[in-house]
């Protein structure tokens, strides 16, 4: 048994706010299963903090979670998370490979459920534009059940990931209302050149100036297909139809 | 503007908890978008709140929410939410068609989005094990965004609509790590006799004495197969990719 300072505390429940993640470089996971996977990962841990070493007290004033895990990790976050640079683009997408671009994902559910689906499916890299959620918001974090260890992610101007998607001969998708049947389109999973995936923010979808730059516009189709008043499928759901399909495709 | 005495505040704010929900046979939903849906609907209402008409202050005392949208309603929970005995059960499948069975989702998050997904993929009815979350929390109604007015759903003793699933000779699916690649097996969709697609508790899968009456097994492989390291799927990422799966074989 130890006992953490007043400050300390402080510190480490402050990770649940944004400002002070970007202040220290850190952020935190909890319970054993994520504590277990950091510890796995390429990821630099700081300390790990147990309640049988810093007493059930503690644990609950620097847990962000209304019944505390037994465990805390507290993670210092990757050195490139912000991709900038044509140079730096270019080389993190190389010359082939299926890719996901987030253009404004403002729920934390959604982004770390859609962390899980790539994990799942093999897209080994995502990129979120700037005004996406914070990957290292907590609710985040655990939605990813472990993906955000396993998965490459970084904050980038989406134009400038797409200019280098199509200055590489490379394919962009997106869906749209008025798009063509995934199911009857011919899919580039990205094994010749780079092929990336646009997901739309919730309410707005795909804005302007990135809709202008996908080559191939995809819609998963309602059934049965022309007679159905639901506007549209949640952005992790529509995610997951468009990533199984182009897998389906390869498999 | 009239005035809504205390009582009535009181009443209609905690319809927000199950134990009033049920005891006044009442529910509410919030928002422009979602009271349209449900005077479109062949629910009951009871009643529709504006805060022109009664004021902020009355408003943001009634709402569940912390920005309390310009509009409630209040509705009459379906006479038949709940379905007992072989007879109800057997004349609710019919003969044929495409059902989905949810065996103990907890999440409301979850309920919502698997209600929006069968809207989009014309699934007519689902049915919930009875230590499901309450289909009318305040987080599904508004996760379903409107799909709650358009899918027939019910609470139902799962073995029971299994029974009648086999008695007339449909098929039961459900997804386990050991079941078949779903892209290479058969599907049944439900044209001759009725199939029915299982959803498993988030932490716990399909329970013993309901996966003992699946006919067959799916999984959905994970990319590359055989090299993943990630456990599973989001309940409603699984149904989605499912379901999308059952319908693109006929589109």
């Amino acid at each position: 048994m130890y006992t953490l300072s007043n400050n300390e505390i402080k510190r480490i429940k402050s990770l649940t706010d944004k400002k002070f993640r970007d202040l220290y470089g850190l952020f935190s996971v909890e319970g054993e299963k994520m504590v277990q996977e950091a510890l796995r990962s390429g990821f630099k841990i700081e300390e790990v903090y147990r309640s049988e070493d810093i007493g059930e007290q503690a644990m609950s004033r620097i847990s962000s979670l209304s019944s505390p895990p037994p465990v805390l990790a507290v993670i210092h976050k990757p050195v490139e998370l912000i991709l900038e640079g044509n140079e730096k683009v270019s080389s993190c997408i190389g010359g082939s490979g299926l890719f996901l671009a987030l253009d404004s994902i403002r729920d934390p559910g959604n982004l770390g459920t859609i962390l899980r689906i790539c994990d799942w499916f093999g897209i080994k890299k995502v990129f979120a534009s700037k005004d996406s959620v914070d990957i290292f918001n907590p609710k985040v974090v655990q939605a990813t059940m472990g993906a955000i260890f396993r998965v490459g992610f970084h904050y980038a101007d989406l134009e400038l990931i797409c200019k280098d998607v199509l200055d590489k001969k490379g394919k962009i998708y997106g869906t749209f209302l008025d798009g063509d049947n995934i199911y009857k389109k011919p899919l580039n999973s990205g094994s010749q050149s780079p092929a990336l995936i646009i997901i739309g923010n919730e309410s707005n979808g795909i804005s302007k100036h990135i809709a202008d730059m996908v080559s191939d516009k995809l819609f998963i189709p309602p059934f049965p297909e022309g007679e159905n008043e639901c506007e549209s499928l949640n952005a992790a759901v529509a995610t997951a139809v468009t990533i199984a399909e182009f897998r389906r495709r390869i498999y």
